[in-house]
């Protein structure tokens, strides 16, 4: 078991949780697609995130997925935990760390809006989930309706040791993460782990300010390794020829509520998943959607063969 | 096993969940609790509500709780079963149910925003129970955030035939229980039970609007069943006169955050909660706050005999 | 001209703005106000407010109301300048202050989240109305959605050295007094004058933690004055007699969006308005609220016979 | 004068407002803007607007300016009146329609929720503005925090004549614009003119849905007036052609709080603005910020000749 830290980076999968149609956890698609995620060189895996579809899974239904993914890989990997309360959440994470996960990730609870209330939340996660546990803050405010500025993500790190990585989708957020570099270089904030959600939207530039790679789903994956190996190197034109051939799609698939639909359909068309079922609430594409969606492929395939389905 | 349906009326009373010291359940003082309610004469109990800090609750101590409430008394007993998802809601009302719960009661999540987003969700919530578990619904846009106007809530009673009770505490209310009669007057709206929440703050004036009574947690269970009973026999002033005595009180007690460190305070001064603690997040009350509400005891220990602790 | 500063205290009485029924600006009713609430001793008025109506003024008529105000009394008026930009406050608050204002008061815009921009805006605000205009800050989280920390207000008093005031309507909000003036004995606060909003509902214990006074439009400023006066000569038992005497009004004054409904009904019972008219979007009491209004008025008065009318 | 109504269509573009670098009004680059806009061949212009700085002007300014605009142009000019009560909107209304606009544009309160309470708001504001002045509705979940349903969006059109064009930019939309076409074919809405906002970010598909053209302000409104022509030929291909080039910076622009700064850059470089000043609260472009900018126009301008600067 290797747990996440201040220094993980790379791409790290937020993974969708396939059903059967009629609704049940699909275990063979989900088998299927931790082999196709290891074998395009993810450097890590995150399960039971929102757009894993976590709130509506029972308790039992969550631990299963995260043991079938863990008996399937050696990737690390890092499971969403957030709850209404601490009980639950901390239930969870005794379970799923015993099992070998890498790391748990916390969303805010909506309630929360001042600095000192943010700051609060955390250490009391942090001292119910006890010290040996990794934790990614999950900085979303759009989904989330809680603002983390900038002098409370250094308090988080500084008060709550445990506290080791960013999950950064503040929208926009470019200066933000420029804004934590420079925190750090002034030694008011212990490095923290910046990988970038979004679904990717701003990878492009994210990675120029410092970010450590991503954390999202875009239904291809190979784009996300793309860009973070060629900011690696450097290649800027490169990065940005191939991200932007790509963009129509995430500009697309980063639609809130649409978004998981279109992940979905081309992980289906894929050939990963069996169904593109959501539970409830959730929807499927359209007709209409699946055209759009279909033409966007049909135009990236031109621009990167990956994308011939 | 009584359900509770659309001619359920008097006083629910709100169980706080009882703790020790330490934060574990305290069901010798749950069950002193509900030995105290029955005695009291109330006509049912709500458990695992939002004051009930079943958020804070692991599944299994949730269903404990139910199971020794629901050994210690024949009272109705509806169950909170509130969850992000669909899928612990079902599997939490499919335990409660078969232990002998007569009814659950449903909180909307704080995304939903039009009309049709509120009637989907609990259209929704009732296929994913089954036809046979009637539902109370919760409408407090305090703390949920969520606004349900009469025509949502005549859609609501319309459309969802388990849908059987209104906890109601919009605030301000007044106008929506007379809007509510007039409207089943009419015939735009199947009979629903309305009992009122909000800690009590507006019943002497609720009851004369068509509620059917109370349900809520305020720490003098005595008081409400006053209230619903001079109301009743029409005797307005004595229900003025012993509502007034109570009214500062109740507005100290209404306070959100403090209420409920108020209400177990006052149920420990009673001798019937062990302790005071609240599980994390939560908060006892301050030394001034204590002095404040035994200042208010003590001043309402003149009026009504009851609160000499 | 009086400007408020750092030791103002006292009763602060929030002025509705009386309309003819057709809407327009009742410049009498405005007259008789300002002389009765001079007679009864309030110690200052605050004009265009939030239940001032203000929102629904032109500029040309917020302008003519302050100066009949004015114009009529010696009082110290304090005058709500919020609006969506800086400019149209700059232009409201030099004309008002050239009249003989004595300070303004500035809601904070309903999208401030962080604590650094909640001090950010109020740090703009002080720059673009200069530095001689006392500033009263609103902290009332129901109405603006923005909540103000006990740092936050620390930070504010400390940086921006022309706001003196704050009008206090957090709810809860009994702690928070204790907390500020805590902090002002530790010196991490220079001191702010604090009169407490909320319609009254909590002025007999905010004066026990600190509290200077209220500024607040309750139907019967006599009663305001009374619990300040009482609290100042610390006899307690007849401060909450008289107050417990008012607490059903004032509750039921306390609803949000009915309130001024209730203030302008009962300040027209008593001789003062012509008319309870509210400009659109607005309401009058109901029938049913009448009937409810008329039966709080009528068991006030047999405990206080101020509430004969 | 001419008034917009139902069949309006095409491009109009939200016009930033130019300030100097001391943060008076620019109107010598204004007059330029709007030569630039018409010789670009748009179909009307927008004044006003949330991103035309609107809430930081008093209301002399707000005159002056449209008054500017209207005297060097002939195009139909929208005006933005959204003010937080109806008497400053009737002001504004009734200057800028005797000047000679072609209609207002009306943004929701943030503190809507319900359907009954939108209709009622827009019932209220024609019946304030008067039967002659067309309006138009801005639907903006993001901005604004009011989401109107497809059935709100039926009643309004059915129940307030003077509603003839709906500002498009609810996110996710596309569905939308499909939903209420559909609604229009079956008799239940009133034709509106449907113009997208957004920045652009999904005009290529919008168009397909049914939509009339855009309102909105990207820095190349040369690309909104392509697409909205390409669509009506039907040249698909084309049309994705040259709306993926302009994609990354369409995205980049799209950048809540950044996106102005990111016009008014642009638009400074394509020497129409003489400043690219925002007043406060407002910012500039990082050095950083400027740098992405400068490498997305680059790239941009080897696919589209247009954005060599």
């Amino acid at each position: 078991m290797t747990l996440i830290d201040r220094t993980s980076h790379g791409v790290y999968t937020i993974m969708p949780t396939p059903f059967h149609s009629g609704g049940e956890v699909d275990l063979d698609s989900l088998r299927r697609l931790v082999d196709f995620y290891e074998a395009a060189g993810v450097d890590g895996l995150t399960v039971l995130g929102q757009l894993g579809e976590a709130p509506k899974l029972t308790h039992a239904e969550s631990v299963e997925i995260v043991r079938v993914v863990l008996d399937r890989t050696r990737l690390p990997v890092v499971v969403g935990v957030s709850a209404p309360g601490f009980g639950a959440m901390r239930t969870l994470t005794e379970e799923v760390m015993s099992l070998g996960a890498s790391g748990v990730m916390i969303a805010p609870p909506a309630n929360l809006r001042t600095d000192d209330q943010i700051v609060g939340y955390y250490t009391q996660a942090a001292a119910a989930l006890g010290p040996g546990v990794p934790i990614v803050v999950q900085d979303y405010p759009l989904t989330f309706s809680v603002v983390m500025s900038v002098p409370v993500l250094c308090r988080i790190a500084r008060e709550v040791p445990s506290v080791v990585m960013l999950k950064h989708e503040d929208w926009p957020g470019l200066e933000k993460i420029g804004a934590l570099r420079a925190a750090e270089e002034k030694g008011e904030l212990p490095r923290l782990a910046i990988l970038c959600g979004n679904g990717g939207l701003f990878l492009d530039f994210e990675m120029r300010r410092g970010a450590d790679g991503a954390m999202t789903g875009y239904c291809f994956p190979e784009l996300l390794l793309d860009v973070v190996r060629l900011a690696g190197e450097k290649r800027t034109e490169e990065l940005h020829d191939i991200f932007d051939a790509h963009l129509p799609l995430i500009r697309y698939e980063q639609q809130p509520g649409v978004g998981l639909a279109v992940r979905k359909h081309v992980l289906r068309r894929r050939g990963l998943l069996a169904s593109d079922t959501q539970r409830k609430p959730g929807r499927s594409l359209s007709a209409v959607e699946r055209d759009d969606v279909d033409l966007l492929l049909a135009r990236l395939a031109r621009r990167d063969s990956r994308a011939r389905l």
